[in-house]
């Protein structure tokens, strides 16, 4: 886990993934301030705005922190300028090609990581010369890949076919998640879910409450012929179910997807008309609390599963 | 781990999975040999033929073994009777309602453990009696569950709805995942793929050795609508998508799976045509060996997951 502490100059090998109407200033900051490594999700920001979450988060923390950049972003080009400017010292790349950009960031002085759901691209971004990866498996929110490998199967292949540190993500909110993916080989953990039902996260009441509530098959991994995404099932879901079952086209789906619909759920609340994203462990959240107390119970319940573990061994 | 190598009465906490066409006798025998428990599948056999199986497995081994049985299977009634007439000690059910044999067995003296891929059927089995839970996450191969709901989601969910002994399935093929799953709640873990490798296995040698090839991706849940089933993309796997992509109706679906199709591959080691059933973990495995050295190596891995662990504890 130093591997990954020492990267980042970080006190705890937890990450907060960096998710769309969710991670702003306030809950980056709050991360970072708590031990953790906090990232301001640039996906569902204009270089306009995101320039002022990086201004007030480097003002709430003297700590690292970072910016997820999902590379099929349109203005690209200025985020990656801003960036520099701003000298952000670490970022998440994810959704995209990591030859593209990481060169000219690492060549600026950023810490790269990108965001993989393949050993392919796992293998595509040591090369590309990113700093780490995060394997995100089949049960993460949002936006996801086309394998459907879960968490438990692909840390430890990517662990394999690479030398990087390695950042699992997918199914994980508690210390015992996190110990489990610390024995499946990686070297610190990406936590989104739980973070959405953190105070100062900005997703709307609702929808931390929605998390809250969720049980067992409340999410599915969907619309895979655009872009495979998980969210919540809800009565935006429905519809989408019932325009596959009548075999329409990509573009049919396309145009009922429209546009801002992360927005309408996340940030507005709306739980009828809105792309609820999040991960299949919302069912495992039962509270709204701190970013920093949430990082305080992973820890200590991480701890208590080490402390346990080591009676656990078996005579051969 | 004692809840379950005290429940079989074996010395480690690995259970290896009833698989069609691949787990008889000789593979359940020599799994019990090694001190874990063995089970024969009897989703492939007529009631004639598994009389057979338990006899030499009998005669085999003087350790506890089990027979897994799907209850889906149409000579269930004789099955049942079978198995309590052969005084087998361990019945693992899958593929159906808890509460239909439960009882009668557990009023003949067996041990019953119920596989499940859902909260609610856990809550279920523990109503009906069973002695240990099975949690089998979306990754696993063979028939599973409609909820996708991945091992390291499933087994904290159902750790805190139950209070039975609990066994991971889905995933595990190592020392390090066995671990994983220990840390997410689990007191055991099933294990099936890296069982299709072992020299006992009676898979044929070329589903074997295309396990061993098996890469990320190589298979896919399908056929939900019938039953859902991971299994390899092949050849047959390829027609199946076709017949999706071009609106086919159940019974088109039905028609084109037909009868003997696990058989002809995993049995007959028909690559082309048959049902190749396996999970994601098959990316994990690449060499057969002995089911004896498979269980020393997971063991031997484990441990030394254990001495690593200690090391890791964080300072708040």
């Amino acid at each position: 886990m130093k591997k990954i502490t020492s990267l980042f100059k970080i006190k705890y090998p937890i990450i907060q993934g960096g998710m769309v109407w969710t991670s702003g200033w306030k809950l980056a900051s709050a991360v970072s301030n708590a031990g953790g490594l906090g990232l301001i999700g640039a996906g569902s920001m204009h270089p306009e705005t995101l320039k002022i979450h990086i201004e007030k988060c480097m003002r709430a923390t003297s700590k690292p922190f970072g910016v997820n950049v999902p590379l099929l972003y349109p203005e690209m080009n200025d985020i990656i300028n801003l960036l520099i400017k701003k000298k952000v010292p670490i970022i998440f790349t994810s959704a995209g090609d990591p030859n593209k950009w990481t060169s000219k960031l690492k060549k600026s002085g950023c810490t790269v990581v990108h965001v993989v759901s393949s050993v392919k691209f796992a293998i595509k971004a040591e090369k590309a010369g990113v700093d780490a990866i995060v394997a995100e498996g089949f049960e993460a929110g949002g936006h996801n890949g086309r394998e459907e490998t879960t968490t438990m199967v692909l840390v430890p292949l990517i662990k394999k076919e690479t030398n990087l540190p390695l950042i699992a993500a997918g199914g994980i909110a508690s210390g015992s998640s996190m110990a489990a993916a610390i024995c499946l080989g990686a070297d610190g953990v990406q936590i989104g879910s739980r973070f959405v039902t953190s105070t100062e996260a900005s997703s709307h009441i609702n929808f931390k409450q929605a998390v809250v509530s969720a049980k067992q098959g409340s999410t599915i991994l969907t619309l895979k012929e655009l872009a495979p995404v998980r969210m919540m099932k809800n009565k935006f879901y429905n519809e989408i179910y019932e325009l596959y079952k009548s075999g329409a086209s990509i573009e049919a789906l396309s145009k009922h997807l429209g546009k801002g619909r992360s927005k309408k759920g996340i940030f507005e609340g709306d739980l009828n008309e809105g792309e609820l994203e999040i991960g299949q462990v919302a069912s495992h959240i039962d509270k709204i609390i701190s970013a920093s107390d949430i990082i305080k119970e992973i820890i200590e319940e991480f701890n208590t599963k080490i402390d346990h573990f080591s009676s656990k061994r078996i005579k051969l």
